[in-house]
């Protein structure tokens, strides 16, 4: 499927386009539904709060599904997924795709351990948005994780390309492909989404956060390819720009990483 | 109720009675129960350290009522409750109260939801010291819910107010609204804390560790009026100058926002 | 046994050692399966990254006990303990111990509340390659609780010293005695890891990332006793240097001390 997939080269994403889209996202506040992992739950609401968006983390049968229903859009992680949360995550997914609300599936882990993978492909028959994860995430997902070597984050772009792309065609989701390129495929076209920085894995919820911040934007942007293209370049930006003089810091990257999704479009 | 509630100027509240409580505080260092939410364990830990406070969270059945009852202060906080968190709240809330534990309960996002609204009420019969809340909150569990727009956190203040007026009567809680201008009302009088900063909307878990603060002053100040009155001062404060140079920087703000809390009386 | 105890002098754990064990831990990150508290998972993971391990919060009981079996070490802090989570911490534990990971027990407020003092002990019967806790915690965990006052953090360091050589040698493990000056000893020598800076006890976490940084250099020092004293001695440079300049910055302190951690031995 790769050989016929299409690269859309950088451009087609304009400056202006995420310029716009972040415009959109401050004015309308959107209100992100996050059912996220333990360790990053706290770093989510202040990227989201630092973008513009307005988090909510519901995550109790009693109230999930009904507020997934009412939500401007939901994010699924299963970072650390109990027994009890797959039951909630999967109920309110089913509401979420109900009652329309877009949202993002981040299969954190997916294929390096047995019930994670199954959750996540019970998860994904509700029928995500957007999926959102690393080469071995979506290499997993994908079923091509035998070309693949488990979790090997070293997988190679190409081969988690094409998965990506295998991926979004089987399940009409766009795939958002997370490495030093982000790729954003529905399929039959792909977005690269160059820069970011190789600090932003050595900060705890980089990924994770991005899944968030790509939810808030399916509300306010044209397309679901469009909002995971912003919301990866918004990232790409940030971190890059955070990087500068904090290479050995990474406390202080963290806290500027803040600073620069805050700040930007601001000043 | 509120035609004939006085307002209390904030000069009741002095610099001088702040300062008091806060000495008072840092040196009785009171031992603070927290049951709060997954967002803001972490900053509650370190803003109840910020002001000289020890914090506990305990949580699970077999310990959190039995540790209510030796913990100087309590803090329960629904944002984020479970099925079975419910179950132990009110376990500990009842504990508290009948060991003469004095103790807050922040009531995120009540009536927003079923669940978290029927659990909410459900507390407030254990009596509580405080209940702290924005505008929507207050109007919610005060019953007031239907002159306002259910989460409608732009709710007048003046509705608010009176709303906080009428729980406070009805409840014998002293109640803390927050807003651009705090009130803090026994259902008689009202002291008004301004100051603060509109940032402190934008990191999350500023008012839910302000819960927190209040049940840490709780032990310390002469009343729970003052308690609350003296947390909000602190809080306002704290903000304010905080926000001094970092407008659109987040993350530095909530850095800021802790070595004010742990500066101030130092300094 | 303390009589017996032989200390030995900080020389004997040198700046070369100390050095050595780091490097060698960023050339293999080890992967550290943590089951943490839900105040400080978030800051562990960023501690871990930042001294260059690979962190993986695992919690649920369809997993953690076939993850403890592949990761590079494991971490158990019964900090904010559920019913749920002593039956998964218990399962995996063995696990870990059948499977040959490497393992640190942290008892946080064991002896003060008796659920998880019952955990505790269950927990120490699975064989912990290291036990790491505060003067009160090791008392109470060691049997010799009756000597001190319960949770009392002021418990004399030599009355906590021989409760931890005796903990040792009735269970086999390292144990890692943290206190102005942390010892670590195999109950026939300790050595003592001077240094460190008051302001590591009023930012929540350090004594628990302390744990986890254990359980890092675990596969990677020469021996567990070398791996606790490596970890400390990092902690203590990292928490001295961040505290300059930052007396009454406790946010800045927690953002100097990830700083410290992640540039040791690069700049």
């Amino acid at each position: 499927m790769n050989n016929e997939l299409n690269i859309i080269s950088p451009k087609t994403s304009t400056e202006r386009d995420v310029l716009h889209d972040l415009e959109q996202l401050r004015e309308q506040a959107p209100l992100v539904h996050c059912m996220t992992n333990s360790v990053v739950t706290n770093f989510t609401a202040n990227v989201l709060l630092a973008i513009g968006a307005s988090p909510a983390m519901v995550v109790t049968i009693e109230e999930a599904p009904e507020f997934a229903a009412i939500a401007s859009a939901l994010l699924i992680n299963v970072g650390t997924i109990t027994t009890a949360d797959a039951h909630v995550m999967l109920k309110t997914a089913e509401a979420a795709t109900a009652h329309g609300t877009p949202w993002v599936l981040d299969p954190v882990a997916a294929g390096a351990i047995g019930f994670r993978t199954g959750v996540t492909h019970e998860l994904i028959a509700c029928k995500p948005t957007v999926i959102r994860g690393n080469a071995s995430e979506i290499l997993a997902v994908s079923g091509e994780k035998s070309e693949a070597k488990g979790v090997d984050s070293t997988a190679s772009s190409q081969d988690a390309l094409h998965a990506a792309a295998l991926l979004a065609g089987t399940t009409g989701a766009i795939v958002a492909l997370s490495g030093e390129t982000d790729f954003i495929t529905d399929g039959t076209t792909a977005i690269p989404v160059p820069g970011g920085h190789p600090l932003m894995t050595r900060v705890t919820g980089t990924g994770c956060t991005l899944g968030a911040t790509i939810a808030a934007f399916l509300p306010v942007s044209s397309t679901p390819l469009q909002a995971a293209a912003t919301a990866s370049a918004i990232y790409a930006r940030a971190g890059k720009d955070a990087a500068t003089g904090n290479e050995h810091r990474l406390g202080s990257f963290a806290v500027a990483f803040l600073d620069r999704l805050s700040s930007m479009g601001n000043s």
